[in-house]
């Protein structure tokens, strides 16, 4: 059990519209509020049932030079090995008490592996992914399956899932991770445990695919001799390459004249699980939206928090009342009910074709599974 | 979009065993974290990613005479009315900050209603329900449809219902309220709006049963003219009759050597939505356990967390390393990961049969969506 | 494998507008298609492929007075034993070739079993019920649960589950039995065993309600230590009471001007499988319809077919070109997209109220579970 | 309705070891069953609940060879158009009464269309696809998408979807068509509706993937502006390439010591809907096999039915006592719980690989949608 002591608080009367009036005997009735340990409904009520989400997180943005910079630093200070278990660095939302939560639900990180390094092994109950915006050379190995890691891969990994991570290259190399940790924090659902303190010398040949490519990565084709499993998919990675054609045949067809994108100008593609089609994660839903060069995503207002990170191209992101100009690599976070739109502007950084990619991930499974999804388009 | 404040936050370089040692570069390392807001998962790690989940609450008891003593001062001192919307005081676990929660994700409330008294038309997302203890004289409008309270019944309203009460008797009346606030709040999915004034002439007129019973009430049988309808149950009242039939129907069952029951002296049900058999709000479950005189419970430990109230009888529960002799109308909390169990024992308050009657809600359905229960036997 | 010979077909070419032009190259090629078991779409399609259903079996009536007639002819002349296993005797489609499917999916029989008689215990995968439109004193023994049979009640049973009736009364007892057995017949997906010669003594003494009525019977309440359970329900009794309380509830409803009923003087229940509101059975739905006096329900086609009893009262019904007038006990078919409707209308073996009540049974689940469900009304 | 008259039927009393003694009462009896449109349960008892399947159907083998022969002969004699919409030639099994059902419950036809043959529009609730295994210049127009179809191609089609063939080469080109029309014909559940007489000149243009494939063809990718849509899969053509490079995936797997196989030397892949993982028609199941030359399957008996046509390589197949030496192109049945094996072996027409490749359609889904499902190894 914990050990935490009670915290001693204090009702204080006060004058409002819709308080009672504040005499001594609503203050020796809140006296006695406090020593049994309750508090009412009609002072609260505001805090806690508003007309509509206001988060407790703010927009905010994260430059990408400025994170791994840092994570160079720590690359030289502090080591990786069992305890730490991970050189990950956690954005923290400026409102949410230097916790690090990128938002209520939603841990994001920037994590950094020296080269020859490895990160030990645990499992845990979590959700996890691994997102690569630049860089390769690193492998995680997930329940003894090495999965190489290449920018634009997408690599998710269900909760309670062996997993290392092994830099096999002279090269450190930096990505980011994604986890429901807030949320399992918030809920106390969470376990752990230590695995292996080395990797096998077979997990530490690179594999041309990780084994569950070979299983699962083909599109429509379901091996049959897979069992039913776990939740969360069995595949654990999206190669840039598969990402990159869907977006491109979205917008070959939408000039085509045939429709497929979210809108004028807007391709996006949400990871599944292919053994069901459901979100690659229990509680956590991952996307790749491309915008191209001029055009404007309509704002949306969603239930649930979202983390982004700049992929590719350059442009203007709105969140509420916030407006950055993003280029590769920048981190952003979207609060419950704040609108979000994104405009593909030409920059520095920009590839050839000049789109806006944008890397999304969510909550929304959380939401879904609750009903306590809604969205709301705003006039621009 | 909120106007709160960053945090600031300061990180501290500690020396621990799997602590990087804390030299004046790690010093300026962490002033750049701060700097960007950011913050390790070295540090934290112990916090958020504990072998087992490691409740913020603690378990706790309330006492049904003082809360029922403070309620009805209450009802002299605060009126009811549009603003604080309802004269309801809730459960402050002693861990969770002064803040209402009886436990990370779920609000315990007594709510009073004096003589005449109505308590406005809203409706919010939150899910709810209404247990009572004792009396009545009380029905709650939901949808426009008026729904008797008294001893025993068990009221749940899915979230987005409208609802207002109305005490039509000469007589105060409490009851305890239960919510999802807390997990609303903390995934910050709310919505509320305000309703009527005030309920129609024909509202007030007592019925004998709500008209949610007459259509859903009758075992087995769905009326084929309702609709698929929205999440929660459709059925507005489970009567105590039912409930007290069914418990004693296993009880019955077990002597006569057939099982039914949980275990030896211990019947249970689950109040179930008819429509589909799931739990009757989202993100809540209720139960009514019966523990027959000098029977115990095996201990169980889940993820997530529980409040129950003594209906009737007395005995003693224990929750982690907290034990409590406990008789009618007490309420207490038992915290995730928290081995419980509960023993039936002669006491003052008794009814004639000498059970131990409680009525159990809990966050179980939130787990069981995402794939986050778990469930341990202890040996006693 | 079956050692049923070949047989022998002839193709005949036609002189049609959507015909080849029967040549003697033609009739070769037809010849050629004997010859390796081939038929080609085209001479065919017209029964295969038509615009609508156009069902092989017909509207057909059988009088309740000429089945029980002929029921206790067959109670002197046919015994009950192992080997023929059941008096029943089925509805037989006049368009059915003489097999005995009342559609074609579904069995309907008249079940007849003389003073103190058993029937054997079997199981079979065919999923049944049975209705009761007149009399008591047999039950069914269902995996060594005794189940009381009296009129009104309806008494589903899934496949797989052992069972044996026994008549305890010194009165022959006939009732309804529901079967897919032509569905299982045509998908050719059933199993069968025989299971002990003999019921037990204790098994003979007649229970108030089953062991499945007090576990599962109360609404909305589940037994928490019941297990997950296989398909179909585990409530093996639904007692008249409810369903007359049910459909008198819709029809107050209705005049108090609330809804309730499916249209104006027709309220109806479908039987739910309490732990999940499915269907009883995996391949049957079961409903009870009333119809007041002097209304008259909207047509309505569906796919698939149904069998309605009369319970009480008396009418008109129309099954596609058909008309009869119906009483106590008659039972009829409608072929999938026949329209049909009902009208009450003063009969001399009416109860006082005067409604014309009906149990229909039909292979809806099975259109649902494949996606082939429609519906249409047609108008008046 | 239909105008079928009724068919006379008679009803024999004989002498049996479980019939009642025929007495001339029983046949008084029997004659008023005959009259009243009755059969007794237990004259067909021993045909209609049987310990386990006895299908009418029986195993066949069609040799490709002479399906083809005999489908040009017809290209030459019966001209595709408006009326018999298809020139498809279905097999016949033996045992099923001359009609064109390869199994109770599927259909199974070579279809052919000469050069520069358009087979015109119509959609139908029959669910369809069309397996190549031979030959291309053939595209089938889905909803106005044109699908190209080339050897190895499988190209599934849901139910009410419009279509229509075109045969843009100077050659004649065949494949199979699969349908669930017998199903459909035995449960009345079917629609159908011509479309347009010609296909658009722009739908004349051979497309290098269809939209579907552009939309919904990348591995684990989910277009975000996809509706939900109906049932069956979106996506019209699963590549030969994919799935020759999935079952080499599983092979190479099984060989570096992972598991992947269904057993040894036994690949397999399940055709899926990418939008939900279920099968890609809600009552057809779609397989591909591989077995590696000199491996033998476990025989396995299954409830339904299913159709192979052997794709490459050549081997000996047992179904039932039957046995068949088989190779491209040839196709034969498996009727319900009759087992079956495959077993390769060297053969005139192999590809350098020398694999026996078999793909397969079957009705499994209904099974397991009904709960009807069952399987058993037998030893070899």
């Amino acid at each position: 059990m914990s050990t935490t002591l009670p915290t001693p608080f204090r009702l204080t009367a006060v004058d409002g519209p819709d308080q009672p009036e504040p005499t001594p005997a609503l203050e020796h009735l809140y006296r006695g509020f406090e020593q049994e340990l309750l508090v009412p409904l009609w002072t609260e009520i505001g805090d806690l049932m508003p007309l509509h989400p206001r988060s407790r997180a703010v927009p905010h943005l994260w430059r990408w030079e400025r994170l791994v910079e840092l994570a160079a630093r720590a690359g030289d200070l502090v080591p990786v090995g069992r305890g730490g278990e991970r050189r990950a660095i956690a954005l923290a939302n400026p409102t949410l008490a230097g916790r690090p939560f990128a938002t209520p639900t939603l841990w994001a990180a920037i994590q950094y592996l020296m080269p020859g390094e490895d990160a030990p092994e645990h499992r845990h109950t979590q959700h996890a992914f691994r997102f690569v915006v630049e860089g390769e050379g690193v492998w995680t190995v997930v329940g003894g399956d090495p999965v190489p890691m290449r920018r634009g891969d997408f690599l998710p990994q269900a909760g309670w899932n062996w997993h290392a991570h092994h830099n096999a290259t002279d090269a450190p190399m930096a990505w980011i991770d994604g986890l429901d940790i807030p949320l399992q924090h918030l809920t106390e659902a969470q376990f752990f445990e230590f695995g292996r303190e080395e990797i096998s010398d077979a997990e530490r040949i690179e594999p041309e695919r990780s084994r569950s490519e070979r299983l699962w990565g083909h599109p429509g084709l379901r091996p049959l001799a897979a069992s039913a499993g776990s939740r969360g998919t069995p595949l654990l990675a999206y190669r840039w390459e598969h990402t990159d054609r869907a977006l491109t045949d979205q917008l070959r067809l939408e000039q085509e004249g045939f429709g497929g994108t979210v809108e004028a100008g807007h391709a996006a593609v949400r990871f599944t699980n292919p053994a069901d089609g459901s979100d690659v994660l229990p509680t956590i839903r991952a996307e790749f939206h491309r915008v191209v060069r001029g055009a404007e995503t309509t704002p949306v207002r969603e239930t649930g928090s979202s983390v982004y990170q700049v992929f590719d191209g350059s442009g203007t992101v709105t969140v509420g009342d916030q407006r950055w100009s993003v280029t590769r690599g920048d981190l952003f976070v979207v609060p419950s009910w704040e609108p979000f739109s994104a405009r593909s502007e030409a920059g520095r950084t920009d590839s050839d074709a000049g789109h806006l990619d944008l890397f999304r991930f969510s909550d929304a499974p959380v939401f879904e599974a609750l009903g306590l999804d809604r969205t709301q388009k705003d006039s621009r």
